[in-house]
């Protein structure tokens, strides 16, 4: 094809590298995309990571070796960061969310994709380091915000159901004990994961912690290690006792019936 | 701030509008950001607007009017879905895919970011004529791809539960007849849509079309009306009446056990 012009590539190279975060694109692929040399190349990943970084919206970062090439990552700025997770926390409190029995209204936050895909965002960038090779969710509300986590990290989304499925082929089944007391069984087909892989957790409540210890137990059946745990919004009150590698958006106390509901960002989130 | 280059606006201006799909942002964002005229801003625009269609990679609208601004959407090459579909339905043609009882393993794929993105963009550009206020799912192996359409599609993911939950407040319960002859229920939260809303229904499978149908009950529940389906499989026999409005993405014949598996791309596809 023709070459194009230096604006032209930025503007398709930016659209690439931005529609799948933390994939490694090799710059050989932009060179024959737009018939260019490497350093012309080079350049514009110069110029793109430098706007970006600006204007507090990402990164470009070159990985060098034999797979190597460049990525982009959604790194935001840590004021914008706690802003946004401050104004969802402030939504939360609307006293109209609290439904009967203590329980808080949060499915039209969890399916609006501009607050699931920053929560994503944030998540991810909190957990490029610890390298998972895929996100874990209990079904059913933290699916959107782990599949925009796992998109942004470039890693696949796996799904822990409640019970056996006839579509998932032979599966591990494991019980555990709710914060409620209740005895609940979680089940991930044999196929899901391998040994030895990293495994990243992203849900939208921890309460007593139950569920969480649960899918480490479960990740622990398939030889997995659990390298971190994210969560929308986690319960402070009544105390529970911290999980190691817990970095979750919101904290909150009370449940808007009996005591107040307050919701906070996460300290870490300051940073 | 002060005046930054065309070339960094043009990166920032995709970075920002790649990012949420069918935003209209309006021209003076821009131009606050970057320090710059309208008439320049409108020059980025028609830049980055040319080099990504001539790349097949979406396009950039300007909208006019009081509400008016730009946004970006993802329309891709129609040779290019259809050969990225097609290299999907081979992979779920392996045999070693077929589990006992005639079901295909196919969580691996619904939970593969790089491929539900790229259907869900498929999926968003065939309906955005049709306007859909937000998109419907049945939980659970659906939400994955459904929640990629909504995010292409900037609106809101709902998702349908197969009981309801006290966390979501009083609910809808309906019962349906599924194509396997089994009465099942679904559920949704009162608080999830209004009346007169337009729906979209995008889900992992239909067979027999029983839990479309339930879904448009649903929907007629809340006096809400479904402009169109879109299920990644579509089982074509045994026979099936064909819904109004549905278009997937790939049918299929046989089981692999006691009828050979055939996959193919939706002949829509490859207009």
């Amino acid at each position: 094809m023709d070459k194009i012009k230096r604006n032209e590539r930025i503007a398709v190279l930016t659209r690439i590298l931005v529609n799948e975060p933390n994939r490694v694109m090799p710059f050989s692929q932009f060179c024959e995309r737009f018939g260019a040399a490497k350093s012309s190349i080079s350049e514009d990943v110069g110029i793109v990571d430098a706007a970006l970084r600006e204007q507090q919206l990402g990164s470009l970062e070159t990985v060098a070796g034999a797979a190597g090439g460049v990525r982009f990552r959604p790194t935001g700025n840590a004021t914008g960061n706690y802003a946004f997770i401050q104004s969802v926390a402030d939504a939360l409190c609307d006293p109209g969310r609290v439904l009967p029995g203590g329980y808080l209204y949060v499915s039209d936050v969890l399916g609006d994709p501009s607050i699931v895909r920053r929560m994503g965002d944030i998540i991810a960038c909190e957990w490029y380091e610890a390298k998972p090779d895929f996100v874990l969710t209990m079904e059913t509300k933290g699916i959107p915000v782990a599949m925009m986590a796992a998109n942004a990290l470039g890693v696949p989304l796996v799904i822990a159901r409640r019970q056996s499925k006839v579509y998932e082929g032979s599966a591990v089944n494991i019980s555990y004990v709710t914060g409620r007391g209740v005895i609940e069984t979680m089940s991930l087909s044999r196929r899901a994961v391998k040994a030895n892989q990293r495994c990243l957790v992203v849900d939208d409540l921890i309460r007593g912690g139950g569920t969480a210890k649960g899918l480490i137990a479960l990740m622990d059946e398939f030889a997995v290690q659990v390298v971190g745990m994210s969560f929308v919004l986690a319960q402070d009150a009544p105390a529970r006792k911290p999980i190691a590698g817990e970095k979750s958006l919101m904290h909150f106390t009370g449940d808007g019936e009996t005591q107040p509901l307050l919701v906070h960002p996460a300290i870490w989130l300051q940073a």
